[in-house]
């Protein structure tokens, strides 16, 4: 058993920097491109045994230090008993966004066993196969409350942030149903059997400093602090596009933080308070030829030595049209560089 | 005439903090829509009478400190030769985006006399009309790069940073090209008589610090020298989600920089070096009650006071769904408590 990840998420001594990519199973696999042209994507996500396939193949191939479950963040949404659609190539789509009261209360907050039984299941079905750590997760608060207000992806989060300044008991409700039926659902991941888990705050970014303090803040620091009473598994916060954020993220009672690729590793890890850190190359540096791949490698491993924990991730996830052979020159060469520099 | 505006950029004193905000004119305004559904969007960037009255609507109805020019930043580019289209709800459309030597080297420079005529006609109008600064502009080589070597909008600019990370000398190619079409654009704008100009970095925050150092920065340099060599009016540099661009955009020979409002506006003034600060109240704050919309302003007058210059504006452009009325509020606002708080 491979535990490299979960000792550098509590800050312990590592033999080599673990590594794991956001979207590390997806549509730049061509095994995933063939379980996928069988059935559509919310489908696949409530198949346990081929979220279990998909879930395994990254790590068979490129050797990772950790799997992630294979799901969407939107999966507890629909389980609030919110309609969800995905259109090829146009994202998401809630065809009935909260945006009353009335809708508001009709959200219910699920039971993740009756609910979401093929979540659990994949857990139990990957934990019989892995030889590294599994990471669950969930959205945060703030990112799925912009898609069910929206009614989907925005450019400028109209509907949510009017709704936050103009009916901020309407928002509220809608933002602590969010939480508990959140909560729940990774405490339930927790007893299935995921060994770390990662809230995903996608779109953090795009709110001011003091309204993700007031809008969204409180909602994270709550589910971290449920989990807290049930689990001592890793706990991880990922804020995109948060790097004016870290004033407020680094007093979370998380063990690590993921940062995204707009700020230098080194700037981040002198912000992140007493967490580990996971991040963040840029997907798109993959695109980088092998040598000049390597060398950012190789300087981010040299800036992750003065964290407290240093994880290697991507900035955010891996692009469809991502070359696999470029994924596995980069994790080889977080393997082969930390090794070598641990040695030293 | 009202030089407020003009003093604030070069740090000197002003009766009160001037205010503009970026798209004052367009979609929000009755005024604007009813010219509008005349005619198609780029056929009304090229009408000169229209064109001012645009530009004037607003200034006229809330006061605005300073007029900018109506125009989009893709203009000069379909003047290099490349065919744009915009599709009502879709944004700008390169139906044929520059990705090869050959379309590189097709490019051209224009002249801006002879390819842009109407824009200089619209200033020369402008400034018989306008008590205040009229500010001329153009969008900054990264952001234009991405149009058109995308074909339009992009999500995570895939074509774009491919591109600069495989094929640097291509990317360059066309980088200088845009680069010299906008100093010779803006330079003829200064002539024609506009008093300020401001280059929009609309997508330097989607690069990782160490990209843009590499990729943007230079030809921002470039311009700026440029312009430096043949007008002394002000210059500002606007880099949207720009936070952690602040350590390399400090450094620029522009007067101003215009930050976006994911960064509390006293953090931003601390980074930014020599310059006056324009910015950077989040365009959808613009939907909060009266009372914290001033709240919030005053705030930020409270902390503008540590620029070398204050400008305000907000930290991107009005949303089409704004109410005009709450413009009118917020621009209100920030002559009442600037004008109060000096006279104390």
């Amino acid at each position: 058993m491979n535990t490299t990840f979960l000792k550098a998420c509590k800050g312990e001594q590592t033999s080599h920097v673990p590594v794991w990519f956001m979207r590390q199973a997806g549509r730049y696999l061509p095994d995933y491109q063939r379980v996928r042209s069988k059935l559509n994507f919310l489908d696949l996500c409530k198949n346990p045994a081929l979220c279990t396939e998909v879930t395994l193949q990254p790590v068979d191939i490129f050797h990772f230090d950790a799997a992630i479950l294979f799901s969407d963040i939107l999966v507890p949404m629909e389980a609030m008993g919110l309609p969800l659609e995905f259109h090829e190539g146009q994202g998401p789509v809630f065809p009935e966004p909260v945006r009353s009261q009335q809708a508001a209360e009709a959200l219910r907050i699920p039971n993740p066993a009756e609910d979401m039984p093929f979540v659990l299941e994949t857990i139990r079905l990957l934990r019989r196969e892995l030889k590294v750590p599994l990471i669950g997760f969930a959205g945060a608060p703030f990112t799925l409350a912009t898609y069910v207000i929206e009614g989907g992806s925005s450019r400028n989060f109209y509907a949510t942030k009017s709704m936050m300044f103009q009916r901020p008991e309407l928002y509220r409700l809608i933002l602590d149903k969010i939480t508990a039926c959140t909560s729940s659902y990774l405490i339930a991941q927790a007893k299935a059997g995921a060994q770390a888990l990662q809230l995903f705050d996608s779109w953090a970014g795009a709110l001011a400093p003091c309204d993700y303090e007031r809008f969204a803040l409180p909602y994270v620091q709550s589910i971290l602090a449920d989990l807290r009473k049930h689990t001592d598994i890793p706990l991880i916060y990922f804020a995109n596009h948060g790097a004016t954020l870290l004033r407020h993220t680094s007093g979370l009672d998380a063990d690590v933080l993921g940062i995204d690729w707009r700020i230098p590793l080194a700037d981040a890890i002198r912000q992140v308070g007493p967490h580990a850190v996971q991040g963040n190359l840029d997907p798109l540096a993959l695109f980088l030829p092998k040598t000049e791949l390597e060398a950012r490698i190789a300087a981010m491993l040299e800036d992750g030595k003065a964290a407290r924990g240093y994880i290697f991730n991507l900035g955010h996830g891996v692009i469809p049209e991502t070359d696999p052979d470029q994924v596995k020159i980069a994790v080889e060469a977080v393997h082969r560089f930390s090794s070598r520099s641990k040695q030293s």
